[in-house]
């Protein structure tokens, strides 16, 4: 099969790779319908992770499945399905709690890279989710982000306890703050502030369902945040980048009481523990448990009562990953999705 | 009147200071019966906050009030109060969300300092809560403590959700960590490990509810909990030292999608953001809002369904504060309470 394979930093490229194959009892093998591009995958690509060499990319994913293990009874051959980014039991007892991602058992899906035309899914009856049939073309992408990017601002906003009668500040402006601003606008935040200066993601923020745009960074931004809050912080925050900048921005942005929720990849974070001391906020986050959220996120999508997919501004056939990748780096999109059979 | 001052680093010294007295029409005047000397007040005396010169000390207290300003409603002349160490209006926002320590008025007490025969309390209304009567001289030491460290461990336990069916580790052995021993229990927590090597300590830690004792630290201190736990982390942590290894401690006891409560004025510490985002944790701590806790605590107290007031394990008259500070700096006692009228 075709695979794409980040071959050394800023070095994407298609290759033939190995189809996979069931080794596990619990596995699935699934067609890869779509795949794309996350803002995590330019950390590598950035060489921010250190070398790499031929390493297969990707860990978002819907498709159909191909084939199953033995043990395999939650997903059959030809179901549609989406699947989270860990892959998870969904028994154990951190599961049980909803924080799939932290399974005693969990696998990182991406280790195999699902930006391919076949992905092999362990513990496929508690990581993958079958939608309720073959979708049209026009609800793949949406589909497709409840695999990790929605799946992640919903966290992120379920972490910051946004709700009603609650304002909500969303530190980053790709693609998981700006569905951070959908889920906070679905979850009933009253009033949704997006730090933003760029004008393609503050309008697809305001169409998501943001009230404010904050051009500006940093602590000047958070006073002007503070200024449209009448001289506090929001109740809520989600932090949406993984930097020292972009987490103290978000702390800062909370009053006392409130919460951040955070899902950017942190770092070289180092969060003064006196500030936090300080701040009274409460901080919650890390790899989103997605599986918690996939079956109520795939069945808003179903019926059309949200429009994620809106986030992928730019659509090419797997063959052309590399301009995928530069063009997310280079920021000329939001989100770049991949098609195995464009 | 008399006072405890810390003349410098090492060298406390009672002097005459002079009287309190009404301020702004929102302040009360007490007549100290009761303070003691805080954990955190041997920050200050170690030097670890700089160089001091006569500085007022103490931010407990109860006592009767004296004079209350015009202003004052909620407490009058001859009740016995107790008091949170910051001064709150309990009106504005913040407060009514149950933040009093981060009231946007918030003063703190301890900058007149109450380890004195009389202490000015300003925002008498919204910091002073007065018991049922004028209580026997038992249950002052009790009372004495919701005024911060039983109120401290309390707001640590409700951070860490410490509550039934669930397993709290106690990070600190002090007077905070035992009574966050002590309102987990009361909040039904299942199980309650502390982590401590002192056999006085740990004696009132299983008197106080504890179920486990573990004299190891740090990550050995963290496997051995595992251990006890059948191999996850503690659903709750509390935090209640304040230093690097402390708080790290707390984070590792802590299973994916636990609460950590973290109440040790924090000293140096940087938490590493991907540790954090890793370990799934829930991190909320700080001053604790001492004041939404008082009016249950003196109830609970008052009937006697707990006897917090025994971290008291020594007694001493006002004018032997040295001696108080270097019993607890040497570790000789837990908490060492002072009488203006010993």
């Amino acid at each position: 099969m075709r695979g794409v394979v980040l071959h050394a930093p800023g070095d994407v490229r298609v290759r033939d790779r190995e189809d996979p194959r069931i080794v596990e009892p619990t596995d699935a093998v699934i067609r890869v319908a779509a795949a794309c591009v996350c803002g995590s995958d330019l950390w590598p690509y950035r060489g921010a992770n250190g070398p790499v060499h031929d390493r297969p990319m990707g860990h978002e994913y819907v498709g159909v499945v191909e084939q199953v293990g033995d043990e395999v009874r939650n997903v059959k051959p030809g179901e549609f399905v989406v699947g989270s980014f860990f892959a998870s039991d969904n028994t154990c007892e951190i599961c049980r709690a909803g924080y799939q991602s932290r399974c005693v058992n969990a696998q990182l899906v991406g280790a195999s890279g699902t930006q391919a035309e076949y992905a092999r899914i362990p513990l496929a009856d508690g990581t993958l989710v079958a939608a309720p049939g073959v979708p049209g073309a026009d609800l793949v992408p949406s589909l497709l982000t409840a695999s990790d990017v929605l799946g992640t601002g919903w966290f992120a906003a379920v972490a910051a306890e946004a709700g009603p009668g609650r304002t909500v500040a969303v530190v980053g402006d790709g693609a998981v703050g700006l569905l951070g601003v959908l889920a906070a606008r679905r979850l009933g935040a009253e009033r949704i502030a997006i730090f933003s200066r760029h004008a393609d993601r503050q309008k697809l923020a305001l169409e998501f369902g943001a009230t404010d745009v904050i051009p500006e960074r940093g602590d000047e931004g958070v006073a002007r945040l503070k200024d449209l809050l009448g001289g506090l912080g929001a109740h809520s925050a989600i932090e949406a980048v993984g930097t020292q900048e972009s987490m103290m921005q978000a702390i800062r942005s909370t009053r006392a009481g409130g919460h951040v929720g955070y899902v950017g990849m942190a770092h070289d974070v180092r969060i003064p523990g006196d500030e936090l001391f300080y701040s009274g906020v409460h901080l919650h986050g890390g790899p989103a448990p997605v599986r918690r959220f996939l079956p109520e996120l795939i069945q808003m999508i179903w019926g059309r009562a949200i429009d994620p997919g809106r986030v992928f501004d730019l659509e090419l056939p797997l063959e052309d990953a590399a301009e995928a990748y530069k063009a997310m780096d280079e920021r000329r999109a939001i989100k770049a999705l991949l098609r195995p059979e464009g």
